[in-house]
């Protein structure tokens, strides 16, 4: 079985996770989190989002949080934001967060015309400007998120040709800005990979381009994606992203009370156990979720921070 | 991508998920679960255990749940008991029930010593009283139980060929006693599998032998489940156990609240979506695992129970 020798896993635990829950979560709460996920071993985080607090008021605390959180230096801090005007919010925390902007377009015109109101050519105007913007800030555009890229709720199945015209898209997106940009996503925003689904689209973006450096942005929607990253893994990606304890859901329509990315700390054992090396200390993560569950004050999906890892019975065996 | 075209995976949910429920289940309750999952599609489901009542009090209502459920022509019935005492009670609904022993081993002797009192030897021999009854009884023995197959709390990893020498031990008790036993079931008691430890043990038994049909009774109490399964059927694997909405648990020490059993409809999305023929109406069985959840009156972890199938998108997509 030839798997990775290593794989960056990045955290979206505190982004993803906060912004569905119900009830208001405490700037304080916010900040232990990201302080108990720094000393797990992750070396990638991404801390919250610069949105519209009247469309995400879960986030209106943005700037609370990115100023009261300790930094480590081997770790990058990441945030999100869609406009100019998040960009400027941003931007107030240069010093202390990595920030870079992405290309993102869905392989699915009916999932942006329902949620961004735009279809491709839509899509397409949005992200020239987007990405004019971030390069007039002096900010990197390092990835394009392909999302909807296994299927989707209001169009079905995405065939692999859809996910390799949206690259192709990003790619040419990109070259018209004069920059280079070799790290796609491939997002399951709704829970539909499979193991067969995430072979067929990687295989597809690889066929047609050589030395993109895919992410796997996988959902635990139906129960499946622990399954489809470690096909991820055989197919040689390395890198991936998931949310602690399973944090996050399903935002979108018809599943709710559904669980969102993947869990880190099932990812990092579905790695660590087949000896693919990720530099986590998943008993570590296990805490860091422990408090993710008791700051959102309910049951989170992932069956990991009940069990445990194996060390403490390899521990009482030796 | 080479999978089998189709699976038969064995409901699990009644005997395991009742067991470990900490208040009192209603018989009429066991019942109504037992109805709902015969119009799901299953050809094979346990429905109970005839076990001390003193050690298992969930299950003292054995002989009025085998009574009162609603038998389909097309469903196989089966039912537990692990002496001979329970064989007689069993052997009372021979009509209504398929009836067969099985050969129950442990690759991890301190498992056998701390769950059953009995080292190698001493599993051996009961075994072999057991064959000795049920032969009497002129009940088939179908199958040898590998339990901790892929590792266990109490002796850590679990080598490939200790997961041998026990189907060697099980298979010389079958000829012993003049009987040709063909099933292998490799069982994750403890929820040690990984895709690389199936991979392996699956590979050692085949190596060793031909023409024995493994099972895999997988648990997903690190989140590992389903990605396990997903090896099984990439190695060829077509017999599966599963749970109904993950009814049960893990009743070993060190993991209370972790999930026991794979979800039987987690696991028959995973094979469907990927067009390996179940013979299952998921959306009725996810239908039985609401029923299940209602019963017990808390969560249960199956994720695809809260998302639903895909069915509903794509028909209103078509």
């Amino acid at each position: 079985m030839d798997l990775p020798k290593s794989v960056i896993i990045s955290e979206e635990g505190p982004r993803e996770g906060f912004q569905i829950e119900p009830g208001p979560i405490a700037t304080a709460d916010k900040i232990a989190l990201i302080d108990a996920l720094s000393a797990s071993g992750l070396s990638h985080i991404q801390v919250g989002s610069f949105v519209n607090p009247k469309h995400v008021p879960g986030w209106a605390d943005a700037e609370a949080v990115m100023a009261g959180f300790t930094p480590r230096d081997d770790v990058q801090y990441s945030a999100l934001w869609f406009n100019e005007g998040g960009l400027k919010r941003a931007l107030a925390f240069k010093e202390k967060l990595t920030l870079a902007g992405f290309i993102s377009l869905s392989a699915s015109e009916p999932f942006a015309i329902r949620n961004l109101n735009r279809d491709r050519a839509g899509q397409i105007e949005a992200m020239q400007k987007y990405v004019r913007v971030h390069r007039e800030a002096g900010l990197p555009i390092d990835k394009i998120i392909v999302m909807a890229a296994f299927g989707c709720n209001f169009a079905g199945d995405i065939a692999p040709t859809k996910v390799v015209e949206t690259v192709a898209d990003g790619l040419a997106l990109a070259e018209e800005a004069g920059i280079d940009v070799r790290n796609i996503t491939l997002a399951d925003s709704m829970g539909w990979a499979t193991p067969r689904r995430v072979a067929a689209a990687v295989g597809a973006v690889r066929e047609r381009w050589d030395g993109l450096r895919i992410t796997l942005h996988l959902h635990d929607t139906r129960g499946q994606g622990i399954a489809c990253a470690y096909e991820g893994l055989r197919l040689g990606v390395t890198a991936f992203d998931a949310a602690v304890a399973g944090l996050g859901g399903c935002p979108f329509a018809g599943q709710p009370g559904a669980p969102g990315n993947i869990a880190t700390e099932e990812l990092a054992l579905l790695c660590e156990e087949m000896g693919v090396s990720t530099g986590l200390n998943i008993d570590a993560l296990i805490e860091a979720g422990r408090v993710a569950e008791q700051i959102v004050g309910h049951r989170l999906p992932s069956a990991a921070l009940r069990s445990g890892t194996l060390t403490a019975f390899r521990r009482k065996v030796a």
